[in-house]
């Protein structure tokens, strides 16, 4: 709020008559044992003990990969150590993408070495490498206006202006260079396709992440540059003189291997009220050790169900899901779907927007449970936490089961610095602050501890899509 | 500052009658040419358009290589472009080092790819790797410190726990571990060594730089890990568990090659008083740009020179010189003073710690010249630049000619942010702020109006060292 704004904003509180004000609304009042809950998990240590083990003893969990199971493994012991009932693995099978070489170079007008990486899905350069003039793009908007013969035959390069958001909405509005640039690129008859990263720092580290090709689109090499290398090609464009690149990059598809969700209960009292899923991904893109993205996500969630599996019985049973391969597509969030669907949940919520703190939280519930909304309000007000405007109902993981009708609880995480390190090598333990963590605890705590015990039944909902 | 410490010093000055207090120093007056020019020069584009043309157009600048021929190249047509004097490049071969592959990986307790970069002047491990247990020391302390049985066969880490500081002390503090701790591993029988970056960031981008192998001891392969895979192997060690590591490192002696200095003058109405040199070095490591490490250092000196040359003639002739082969070795400089250093200079300084502002000088004048350092004083204050107590005489390019008696003036950068990027892939031009950059060009302006107007003889000193 700018200083004339609040100057006006104040005269306006001050305008109206005792009389014309309508009554503040009364806080719902706050459950002494949910505060009690929610202050102790200021104190958390769990969900470090987590992000710090997994991104340690197992490091990167690419979708299907054998570290992929090793990092099952390593969750189902975990889970079992903390207490957790029910505990087991739930497999599905799927294809295989890996890495391979990656190397750039600008050929001319200037010749240099580029940092890039293949995007998820990419295809592949001959191993001798493919050499071709570029066609640069600025934005994804550029591309989509541009003319076949600009593009036939080229490696197209895609720019983008993202900056910093709290609620990540700049990855919503510069994202399609990446998840969608390369099959317009591909229909348009490019060669290839070299994108800035989507992502808000400025280091030489690449942001990979998945591409799409829709049915009938032959997948084309696709990669992103390091944000200072895009800012490097812009640099000679313009200088007007034609840039030539060399692109090595050798991914492949590896035929069908096995991913798996990894699931854990907090068992309730009531069957019959059903389950509160929450979770995050256990996969991680095969750059960094996947800290942010998503092993602070499974943690915070685990945590938080722990505080509540320690204490008197839930009325609601909770389920913690490690989703699988949700990086390369959502496998495991549509495989939960697909096998529990049909059982009653109440609620779906995950974590998968870094480790930062909880900013506020938005809801998708029934009529009838609307009061569980206004405890929550007063629950998590003394964490920072303040109530969005919107419908809750967000998640690759959740979606699928929450486009069946089930209730959406968000709490949405403060994003401004998780472009920085989305899908980077920078994606370890050290961006784990880990006070910022705990608040995350105490929100999911603190949610967990108004809804499983909720008296109210909370029934089906539209999805807010 | 503490507040506390602030309360006593006011009341120490507050406390002496009039009569008491020491007359405070009456400050040199400042030229109005002389402020003139350094409040110009707070609108300089030109050092921003060398950065960035050297860094978009050339590239990395690895000393000895084609890519430094080219910057030479690029150099010359800059320098003569801009007006410069005698223009010229002086050569001289060297040995040449070339980095190869290099990877690393966690072989056990728990498999996990690290990243890492070879030294300058690393030895190599066969094509096919090396695997051997590792030998974990925190910091270069400890292994000096350890029993050859320890370190015998294995892969020797070295630690370390630099953090910023404003003049770049902990770079002295925590860089024997790069500079000599390769070689006594060696020393004690390793057959390798990774330190943990010399850096104070947290990215995967490690810090390389220049290792020392004095005469009889073999070079072994030695490489930096990023800090956070330094930091990844400590976790791991602090669980008890044997570390085994395989390490490719490929790197090469390819015998002798071409370096060379570039050379510009603003001539000066007065050949007796002595040359004023001034520059920074033209070579770079070949992992980024070099944008901070040294385009900027040249760019700054460069930019502040040709202030003087669009002004009516100096009395003392200005030359700047961007050195080569500095990284490995010293080379330009050494080069520089075995040529040059029986002419007569009168000051030398140079500008090679990045691109922030200048905080502070020191200078190591003779007594007849320190109405110099007065009217210096004077003159970069309205910069935000104050006078320290030390002896200047800094630099690895000028040092072998003021070793020879030459008089020194230091401008001192703030390092604060200068280890975050130093050596790394990161050192790209987006690290340059242009507003600090013109900081820097406007103090080095003032520093040259100054020093080469003096009409006080400027003689011989005793070196700082």
């Amino acid at each position: 709020m700018t200083y004339r704004r609040f100057l006006l904003a104040s005269a306006l509180i001050a305008a109206p008559t005792l009389a014309q004000r309508a009554a503040p609304p009364v806080p719902a009042p706050v459950d002494p044992k949910v505060a009690a809950l929610r202050d102790a998990a200021l104190k958390d240590d769990v969900a470090y003990d987590i992000v710090e083990g997994l991104t340690t003893e197992v490091g990167q969990r690419l979708a299907a990969t054998e570290a992929e199971a090793r990092a099952r493994s390593w969750g189902v012991a975990k889970l079992k150590a903390l207490g957790f009932k029910n505990v087991h693995v739930e497999t599905y099978q799927m294809p295989v993408w890996l890495r391979g070489t990656e190397t750039a170079e600008v050929v001319a007008p200037f010749p240099q070495q580029l940092k890039l990486v293949a995007l998820g899905n990419s295809g592949a350069t001959p191993d001798a490498g493919l050499t071709a003039p570029v066609a640069v793009f600025r934005t994804y908007g550029e591309l989509a206006n541009a003319l076949p013969e600009a593009v036939r035959g080229k490696i197209v390069y895609i720019g983008n202006a993202m900056k910093p958001t709290q609620d990540g909405s700049s990855y919503g509005a510069y994202g399609p260079a990446r998840f969608v640039g390369p099959a317009l690129a591909a229909r348009l008859g490019a060669a290839a396709v070299v994108i800035k990263s989507v992502g808000t720092d400025h280091h030489r580290n690449p942001h990979t992440g998945g591409t799409n090709w829709p049915a009938g689109v032959t997948p084309i090499p696709a990669a992103a540059l390091s944000v200072p290398d895009g800012e490097l090609i812009e640099r000679m464009a313009e200088r007007g003189k034609p840039i030539t690149l060399k692109l090595v990059l050798t991914p492949r598809f590896a035929g069908t291997g096995t991913s798996g969700n990894v699931i854990a209960e907090v068992p309730g009292s009531d069957p019959k009220a059903g389950i509160v899923l929450i979770g995050g991904h256990l996969d991680s893109w095969d750059l960094g050790t996947g800290a942010i993205d998503d092993a602070s996500g499974i943690a915070i969630t685990t945590a938080a169900a722990k505080r509540l599996l320690d204490g008197p019985r839930p009325r609601r049973t909770i389920r913690v899901v490690w989703f699988g391969a949700e990086e390369p597509g959502g496998y495991g969030g549509k495989e939960y779907a697909r096998v529990h669907g049909g059982e009653r949940h109440a609620t779906a919520g995950e974590s998968d927007f870094g480790a930062d703190r909880v900013w506020r939280f938005e809801v998708n519930l029934p009529d009838g449970a609307k009061p569980v909304a206004d405890r929550l309000q007063s629950a998590l007000a003394p964490l920072g936490i303040s109530r969005g405007s919107g419908i809750g109902g967000d998640g690759t993981d959740v979606g699928p089961t929450m486009a069946l009708g089930v209730a959406a609880i968000d709490l949405n995480q403060d994003g401004t610095r998780y472009f920085d390190t989305h899908h980077t090598p920078d994606d370890t333990l050290d961006r784990i602050d880990p006070e910022q963590l705990r608040q995350n605890v105490a929100a999911w705590t603190t949610m967990l501890a108004v809804v499983a015990n909720a008296p109210e039944d909370i029934g089906p909902v539209s999805p807010r899509r």
